[in-house]
This record gives structure tokens, sequence and C-alpha cells, in this order.
């Protein structure tokens, strides 16, 4: 099944996409758990001969984790030798073999394959990860909690947001946010993202300055302190304002 | 000939370098004219199957233009399907046979090719380009005086300039300069890269706030204004700055 899949792709370059999610609190990273096996990846895939790179790109996040018309930012292709060999205390191939049931040395040619990858910036409270017919689970995990993963991912991981850090100005990290959210959680996200921590007063004076940033009249209640203003963006000033690299 | 290099190499990626130069007092980016027909191109070229992306990469400015150890930058992987007909008011094509003097319908298996764009940043000084067996010269030219080029290489232009602009923080403009300079060819070097204009008493006091940045005993001798100072570059500073995020 695996083998006709592949015959209809390109055989040399294929996709892995490192999304990332925020909780409130912390930055997370989808992966998924393949079957039968103990083991996580990113998830990945092929371009069929007929698409277009980066269309590609948004149909493996939907058939993979049933994401749609997400932000996807190419950030580097993966192109050593042997790059998968090279990571492989775990045996990937013998792993895959074991999870999906195939034998993988029934493809009749096999091609060194190149990855292309991209990243995603999702609210995670919309996300409804759905594992595929290769794995049995998706799970969000914390940057500092990540286990050795199949492939050479977790190379991709890190080198993803170390890219997500330097075009912080550019990229739409808001995106990470629920649609009302309030200044707490604004600053969480940056300092979550860029592993630093701000001085509240300072961050808090920065940030309402910016045109992008919309206050409601509404207020988040419930919560045990005094309940905090909620804020939401206006998109088109933040996209300008992501145009020029945001200067604060 | 160009089907046994073809046999060679990956059949579904290619690399194309956009590489920048710097004269003094504009950015300029090197291009290459194929033989018998009067268009231009990017120096190109293919991914051998035993052979890394990046040392690709290398290699082919090596044999297209005569350079070696550069500094190199992924910036894009172009996978539109028809990525260069659809640019293709030029029947690239036809050009290229007649180029080439090849009959290119003779390769065996057509494949689509995506393209990964690398720039370079070079002392336009240090480089003598020499044309390859397809082109008979190598020329310098100003952004604002590309021609319609070959394939999709204005597009490449374009996003690698607009790449750089983004990263410039991070990324080593100053291997566009000589190895000694006047704080005037600096200012003149971000102001081009970056398309606009700093008021001297500032930049003047920001860069020299720079601890990579090294004052010489000598000046410049021979232009008509009184001799200004000369600066090197500490290199190791430099790569720490870069690192941070440089702060100016």
């Amino acid at each position: 099944m695996i083998v006709t899949y592949l015959e209809n792709c390109l055989k040399e370059v294929s996709v892995d996409c490192v999304i990332f999610g925020f909780d409130g609190s912390t930055v997370k990273v989808l992966l998924s758990k393949w079957k039968n096996i103990d083991y996580w990846s990113l998830p990945g895939g092929r371009i069929k001969k007929m698409e277009a790179l980066n269309a590609a790109a948004q149909r493996i996040l939907q058939e993979r984790v049933g994401l749609k018309e997400v932000f996807l930012q190419q950030f580097n292709v993966f192109g050593e030798i042997n790059r998968c060999e090279h990571y492989d205390e775990l045996e990937t191939t013998k792993l895959i073999e074991k999870s999906i049931g195939e034998d993988l040395s029934k493809i009749p040619i096999k091609h060194r394959v190149l990855s292309v990858g991209y990243y995603a910036l999702l609210d995670i409270n919309k996300v409804k990860a759905i594992p595929d017919e290769y794995t049995e689970e998706c799970r969000w995990m914390e940057l500092n909690e990540i286990p050795l993963l199949l492939f050479d991912h977790n190379e991709m991981i890190d080198l993803a947001i170390r890219t997500l850090r330097r075009e912080v100005k550019y990229q739409p990290i808001g995106n990470l946010l629920p649609d009302k959210f309030t200044l707490a959680e604004i600053q969480k996200l940056y300092e979550s993202v860029l592993d630093k921590t701000f001085d509240r007063r300072n961050f808090y004076k920065q940030i309402t300055k910016q045109d992008f940033l919309v206050k409601l009249a509404e207020k988040r209640t419930g919560s045990a302190n005094k309940s905090p203003n909620l804020y939401r963006f206006d998109q088109s000033k933040y996209e300008q304002a992501l145009e020029a690299g945001m200067g604060f």
C-alpha cells in the first residue's frame, strides 16, 4: 500500500512539518506516535507528481493531523546524504516496517530523499489532531520533553524553533493565541517562543502602543485575581506590522 | 553530454545561486550569459546522487563561476508544478537547446524539477568569475538593471534580497566588504542592502560602538577629500554579534 502511494509521488523529495501550538503558558510541538512501536515523529509525507510543494505541505497536514489552511513557512531543506541513517541509533527502517506491517525492501528502486521542513503556527485550542492510518496518537509536547524521534526530526525541531526566533518580527506568532487574549497571555507567548523573560511593565507599555492590538470591552472572568482586559488583533494592521518587521 | 551529466544526478531537485557582491557603492548580482543566445540566468546545477545538498551548492558555484568556500545560505525551495513554463514568455527549452546545441527531447524521462535557492555574500574584488562550458560571460548587475532571465530566476533574486533584508541582523553582510574598509563604505553597504538611507552621524555613532569593528592605524589615501580611517572586522566578535542578532 505504501508502495502504491510512493509510485504517484516524487521519489527524491519529501515534506516534514513542525507544528507549533501554544496552550496559554508554553509553546508545544505536535508529534505522532506510530502504530505498534513506541516511537514518535513529525507529521510528514510525499509530494504528488503534479502538486505544488506548498500545496503538498498543506495536504499532508490535513491528511496526517486533520488541519486545514494552516499558516506554513518553509525553513530549511535537509539534504545530507544519509540524513536518516546518520541519526539512526533507532534502526528506523526496521521500526517503520514493524509499524506498518509492510516489507520496505519490496520498493523496487530506493531513492535518497531530501526533506523540505515547514513550520506551522496554530491556536492549540482550535486543533483536533487526528491520527492517520500509520499512527495511533497525536500529542502536543513541550520543547524540553521531546523524546528521541524517528528520522532526523529532533534536528528539524531544533532548527525550526531557532528560525522562528530569528524571524519573530516577521512571522504571525499571534496565530498561536486564541481569538481573544489577555496581555499576560501575549507576554507568556513571547517569553515562551523566545525563551526569555520580559519585565511586565515594559512589555505592556510596548505592546499596548502597537496599533494592531484592539482592546475589547470584555474582560476575562473566572480567574482567581481581578478580571484582566481582553484584546484581539486587528488582522490587517497586524499583517502590515509584520510586513514592515514589528518594531518592538 | 548534458544527458550523461543528468544521469548521475538527482532528477527532481536542483540548486540555483543568487550571488550578491558589493562594489563600494551598490549591491550587485552575478549572472551568466548562455552561449549562442542573448539570455542570462543565475548560476545553478544538479545535485549528484551521493552528494550532500550544501556541498552540491558549493561545487556548483565553483564549477560555474570559479568560486570556492563561499558563504551560502538556503533561502527557499521553488516548487510550483510548472515553475519554469509558468514564467516562460521566453520558451526557455528552445533557447537552451539552441545554446547548448543538444536536443533535450532525447532525455529519456522528463522530471519535474524543484530548485533549492541559495544566496551568497562576497567581496566583489576577490571574485574572478569564469564562464563554464554552457556560458560565455559572467557579469555583475545592479538589482534595478537585471533583464528578463531564463527560468524563474527573476523571482528567485527578488525573494533572495527580501530574505537577506529580513535576516540582516544575523547574516554576515560584512563578507561583502573588502578586508579594510571605511565607515562610509559600511554605511553604503547597509544602505544598498536595505534600500534605505541613514543619517551619517547616527550611523557612525551606532556602528563605532560595536566591538567587532577594529579601527586601524592606516588611512585610505588617494581620495579627493581628507583621508578617512580604515577599519576591519574582528571576525570572532563579528560572528558572536551575528549569532545574538546584531543590535543596531
